[in-house]
């Protein structure tokens, strides 16, 4: 070990040696270059770092762990710097690196034929959205922050978004992997193979490790043809028990075509119309809830989808499952029913204080769960407006909590919001859901992980964690709660 | 620790407290009970054990689990013993107890609505199939030994079979998991949440991992609706790569209806025909290879299936992909085409000596792989013929390779058979493949494993093994090749 006696790592003589290894184009010390880097997309943690490295080759990736590893430091990978829970933000003590992969964005290969590309972590999603667009296939997994997200970091997080529903989340794309581990060596599972009961699946735990097993350097991803086009239609019905039976309705008509459900409460569209200038109800009928449906042509033809769309309209119609419904016209359209559920977030800010909460439940348990913390939640925190909305087809909504009109932002977050928080994360673990449906634990969940989780699943991350980096020095400080003994001497 | 000085376990002891907690139901010593137990499915592998137990709960388990943890005495776990590779066939020094879930057979729920069911870990398959068939709906995976096979063996052999190409080996359809780890403690993740980004996900790991992590005691299964019916094609193809055309091209225009793609050599073809009473080959033509194809009507009705099909054939033909092929004209000749498939290994076996190797390599890199290795290996060992036949449209075929005229069995597999697997495997290594695409490793391929595993990857494996069973009390000896040093004292 080439640290000092004390255990403190010699982090003069780790800069020396990784400014040798990585050049000045791959490691930085400028103040002015490494800040965008420090504070989460949120703005919520700002930290701090020794240097920020950004190597341009597994090779060199490989080279810089080793190094950390020998002297101690510690690393924060880093894709787009666009999470939701902090988990890319290095903590304040000014002694972690933080690995930026984004000078790793080759996209190596595309097999049209396969259905696959081979790409570096650094790649942003859009770039692969539209690279493969180019022939004629598509990358199915998509959400708000394509235009930064990195495909490591969407590894690293197992990340969601709006077509989960049909293709399931990241996890579910993923045919290869190749990662640096902590001693510096490479895990190499690139070459894709559709049936491989060679022991462990070791990629499904680097997988949604959010950078605390290794450095997700390269994947090859599933890729599907691009589709013939879509149909969005805006649906009202009268409760979430009914949205949830229009849900196995449409499933069950649609089948694979099905590709999104997402839900919006009378209160959220009525402040999205307010906030979004020029913007218009879809329907001139008011309803308790809202169903943006989704239905994309795979095999069918244009006009197949939309006999298909108005035929789950006209049989949920006469079985009474919804209220009124409305298919979009044009793509323009059905571009602004999408732009009303996107800005549901905005409106909400635009309004005053208030707690989020990502979180899941077993689907069919989902309507019940949201009519039972909702009053609970109104009840103890007087004032308060719960709302529900997002990907009901997931069992995942995005569970928000309004604060009373006059509250201070800021600190009403850190008082009554946090207790807020305890009780809906409490109701959670009561309905064995999960208090991280897609956005992670980082450094934002941390606490709440260790005090809620089962101690034998606890009890296992902590063992993987230890087994697969003994020394902490991936990532620490995220996702794993570790035990008091664990922490680094 | 309840042993010896000489770290010896002390089995009296051992046994005493074991009958005292599961009772003469759950525990037997009786030679003739145990002893259809102790050889594997394939006649390979023959061991001994102290006991048989049987729990009848998941308590059970965890007490027993706990007890052998406390006694150091370590378990074989075994559901329908129908294995491949002897991963369920304890070892020969009598020392080990056979740990038997078969006692275990509830299917706790079907929930229609969410297409789910939970059941313990000793249900059959076949028993799984028809409960879920009489409310409308299909578990879709299925093999040759569905009568003996169990869900908790499918799990933990993470089991394919020939409907993988469209619903994925057992993984997929693994929603939720409950285990008893090593130290007799209970993982439980029976909640099927479809979005859960809590840190790592364990019961991944769990899956596949041949009993050596922890013993499955339930699990949540995804289901599918009953299709409408299915409509199964024979064709005749020129070569292996029109074959892998033909599978783009039934993949492009059937989707989702594909659901099994099979290859047969003319050779396969004409030994089944010469070995079953009363046969025909489905084609008056002579190929070179021939194709099975499943097409199963899911939204479509059957109407529109037919259409598909002859669609798909017209159009195949068009583009010179194929030379003859045909629909089969009702059920019955559809499973009589299925039986030839089926009956290939058992034409094989009666005609002489072969070694048998179950390997996988990237979809679309199999035609050129057959067609490099089987020359090497007829060259290399003259006399000798390879035939590969299967799963292509999964990467995974079955490459056996008959011994020359006059061989005698047994002895001819332990000598030149044992070289040609070892050149077999080296091919594949080469490849990128998998020495064990859908058969596991058990202790067949133990040393294999260890030979040809990149290093990395074995002390992932090795360090994830002994982070969750430190005693090695689980299944020892199989799955994962311990290093000399992490053998159990």
């Amino acid at each position: 070990m080439d640290t000092k006696d004390n255990n403190t790592p010699d982090y003069a003589a780790f800069l020396v040696a990784a400014r040798q290894l990585l050049g000045p184009r791959g490691l930085t010390q400028d103040a002015e270059l490494i800040e965008p880097w420090l504070t989460d997309w949120r703005g919520v943690y700002t930290g701090a770092a020794l240097a920020m490295a950004s190597p341009g080759t597994v090779e060199e990736v490989a080279a810089l762990v080793r190094l950390c590893a020998a002297h101690g430091v510690s690393l924060v990978p880093q894709g787009g710097n666009s999470g939701m829970s902090g988990g890319a933000t290095p903590d304040t003590s000014g002694h972690q690196i933080i690995l930026s992969l984004r000078r790793m964005h080759a996209i190596r290969t595309i097999d049209a034929e396969a259905r696959q590309v081979t790409c570096e972590a650094g790649v942003i999603l859009q770039n692969l959205h539209e690279a493969v667009a180019e022939q004629g296939l598509r990358f199915p997994l998509t959400l708000g922050g394509k235009g930064s997200a990195t495909i490591g970091g969407l590894i690293s997080t197992n990340a969601g978004g709006t077509q989960v529903l049909r293709h399931g989340t990241m996890r579910a794309q993923v045919l290869g992997l190749e990662a640096i581990l902590a001693d510096g060596s490479r895990f190499d599972a690139l070459v894709p193979l559709k049936k491989d009961n060679r022991g462990f699946d070791l990629k499904q735990v680097l997988i949604g490790s959010e950078g605390t097993l290794g450095i997700i350097t390269a994947a090859t991803l599933q890729l599907a043809p691009a589709p013939a086009g879509r149909r969005v239609l805006w649906v009202g019905v009268a409760s979430l028990q009914m949205a949830r039976a229009f849900l196995l309705h449409c499933d069950a008509m649609a089948g694979m075509a099905l590709e999104g459900f997402e839900i919006i409460p009378a209160y959220s569209l009525a402040a999205v119309l307010h906030h979004l200038p020029g913007s218009r109800a879809p329907l001139d009928t008011d309803h308790t809830w809202h169903v943006l449906v989704e239905l994309v042509a795979g095999t069918e033809t244009m006009a197949g989808l939309q006999d298909l769309a108005e035929q789950v309209l006209a049989t949920a119609f006469e079985a009474g499952l919804i209220e009124n419904a409305t298919i979009a016209a044009s793509e323009s359209q059905a571009e602004a029913f999408w732009l009303l559920r996107e800005s549901i977030s905005a409106a909400e800010r635009a309004r005053g204080p208030a707690v989020q909460h990502d979180v899941s439940v077993a689907v069919e348990q989902m309507p019940a769960f949201i009519d039972t913390v909702a009053p609970r939640v109104e009840s103890a925190f007087p004032g308060t407006k719960v709302i529900a909305y997002g990907h009901l087809g997931d069992g995942n909504v995005h569970l928000h909590v309004l604060s009373p009109a006059g509250s201070v932002q800021g600190e009403w977050q850190k008082t009554t919001g946090k207790k807020i928080s305890a009780l809906i994360y409490d109701c959670v673990a009561e309905w064995g859901g999960s208090i991280s449906a897609e956005h992670g634990i980082g450094q934002a969940k941390l606490a709440e992980l260790a005090r809620l989780t089962d101690p034998v699943r606890l009890g296992m991350m902590r063992a993987v964690k230890h087994a697969l980096d003994p020394g902490n020095i991936l990532n620490p400080g995220k996702l794993v709660p570790l035990a008091p003994d664990q922490a680094k001497p």
